[in-house]
């Protein structure tokens, strides 16, 4: 699989695929700069009446809900239908699941669309899958690791979707199968937006290489882990690592990146 | 008070505060940045039916009406309401108060909902005082010490506000007393919301401090300014110094912040 | 005309006009942080009961669509209908022109109100011109320079607009007239809102300048483009170039910028 992730991140710079995102304020300019960074064109655009015309001259959908309000729902909703019309995939993050009723309930509108990928942290993902009993500290990270693999798993059965729960390690689920990246670095957690960030990477990579989800969202996943990492051993704090990552996004070389993936897999999966 | 600062900055440190800011477009991402670096956990959400919920498992509300329209007001009035209820400390930046007619009627209604602290420039904070006469210039400071300071005692006594006037000196005010931090950097200036980013700070401090109003204020003001000064040293620019103010939020020590803290006290607080 | 550029970069600086801005959610951090940069004050609001104060305090208006709903074309056309009245000039950026027909009508009507200067890439300035047959791919550049250039004429003939297409070679054309400038980078390409930053500049520049469009135009690519070159030198990547373009832009000095300043004319100017 290591040579196939490699061959991801080279697609994505070679295509250069349109990326629409439909996502939130704190983070636009950032996921921007990432798309830029890895060799994607982002779009972002959320009025009702262009929503489909955006959709289709782009390779990918991204779906964010962290600063929703009714009017974004509706875009995100008139975006998604129209992905699902033209078979294009779309990326969904639960930014703050479970932290309030109105994300829930959004956000269980939003499973019913099938999404191609989730990505959220342990809390997310946990809150995705079952409602009732989850807890979330706003958008931050609780580390429940089994359980929150369970809920991939189930929420993969339920709507089909690829799921990566982020964290310490990224764990990314699909039919039964399990690819675990062990980069990355703590102080990624400081940065506002990181999660939001691997979405739409995601978001990228799903765009290049459509017709597997499972590859395109472990490598974008690899391809941040890896570049955050390299990044962090030069930061001082979390400002100069937000720089860094994007110029390391931009610089990573084959050589590097695969000297540091740190990859298991678990199921049918070669490493 | 110096010795008691430390303990407030560490203490938002370890309680790592959720904050809730319905804050301006052009300042989220620096202000969740700068909130992550001083240890705080940042929530931006603004939707109607989440306002409540969302105040609720925060420490503390930040209310910032730089890119105000009727929608974003709506929400800060009926998280304000929530926080009120639920006892939660509430912080007002009145960007742009004196600019125009209808950010001077919406100003006036947040002021009767009573802020736990006010912050400004001398030019926004004179304008919420009185309106008549006061004139600014947008969203930048003109300084006029001795009136500013008139009108932040006014303030104090009107609406039981902690206020605080920032500029080349910031000066906290409360019940006659009054703190005057000479930290900070011109460049500062250059850095678009640095205001801003103050008021964020603040209200990390007050949901870890929320017994305190008054030390949480002069805290935030007191770790920015020192940390912003040490920046300015390394930079060569205002693009340098946003990054490299992230990195020192994150690493001030005691030493380095003891060393550099410039703190006059009028009336009754001991330095 | 190098010598009046110069002049017009110190008019900026000493004059610190106040740019009202009405644009894109995903650069306002940067193109608030370029206007200071240079010496400018942002304001950026939208709110419909404020749009003709705030620009009645203004020194020129900037209209980005990157963005845009119908929430903020109504702010878009109650402001520049204010600064029409008011004498004061606007600059469009008609970001995605041509990417979907509901960008085309706003688009349509916009024009209709006589931008003072409009600034986009080739594929924007041709749909512009001619929404027949032009194509965009989202809002990226493709250079057609000879087409986009006689559609940047045409756009001067029909609406009285200086028309700045920028690329590779940015080109202002006026009444006949063109400047072609020859700085920048290609790393500026990666960095998110370098098109938008060039259009805030323009809106400082005539703030400055009113009685000179033309030149306002000219200078503000010109000194972006050689900021950016000097700031390209010495990045590492896109994160790198966004910080140092600020700092470049904040320090330039007369001699560093006209010992790069690459320009020619064509038709009645001189160099």
């Amino acid at each position: 699989m290591r040579e196939l992730i490699w061959d991801s991140i080279e697609s994505v710079r070679e295509k250069s695929p349109l990326v629409h995102s439909i996502t939130n304020y704190v983070v636009m300019n950032n996921t921007a700069n990432a798309l830029l960074a890895v060799g994607a064109s982002p779009i972002m655009a959320h009025a009702h009446a262009e929503m489909k015309s955006m959709v289709s001259i782009c390779g990918s959908l991204v779906i964010n809900i962290g600063t929703l309000d009714e009017y974004w729902v509706k875009s995100m909703q008139l975006a998604i239908e129209a992905a699902n019309e033209l078979g294009k995939p779309w990326v969904l993050d639960p930014v703050g699941a479970g932290a309030t009723p109105y994300r829930n309930e959004v956000l269980a509108s939003l499973l019913q669309l099938r999404p191609t990928i989730i990505r959220g942290n342990a809390s997310e993902i946990l809150a995705l899958a079952n409602y009732a009993g989850a807890v979330t500290k706003g958008v931050d990270s609780t580390q429940k690791s089994t359980e929150a693999v369970d809920a991939a798993h189930q929420l993969n059965i339920n709507y089909g979707s690829v799921v990566c729960i982020s964290g310490a390690t990224d764990i990314i689920v699909d039919k039964g199968n399990e690819v675990h990246l062990r980069n990355g670095h703590a102080l990624m957690a400081k940065v506002t937006g990181m999660g939001c960030t691997a979405t739409a990477l995601i978001g990228a990579f799903v765009a290049a290489k459509s017709e597997d989800p499972f590859l395109a969202t472990v490598s974008a996943m690899a391809m941040l882990g890896v570049a955050g990492e390299m990044a962090a051993a030069q930061s001082k704090g979390p400002g100069s690592l937000q720089l860094h990552i994007l110029d390391q996004l931009y610089r990573l070389d084959e050589e590097g990146f695969l000297a540091r993936l740190n990859l298991q897999t678990r199921g049918n999966v070669n490493t």
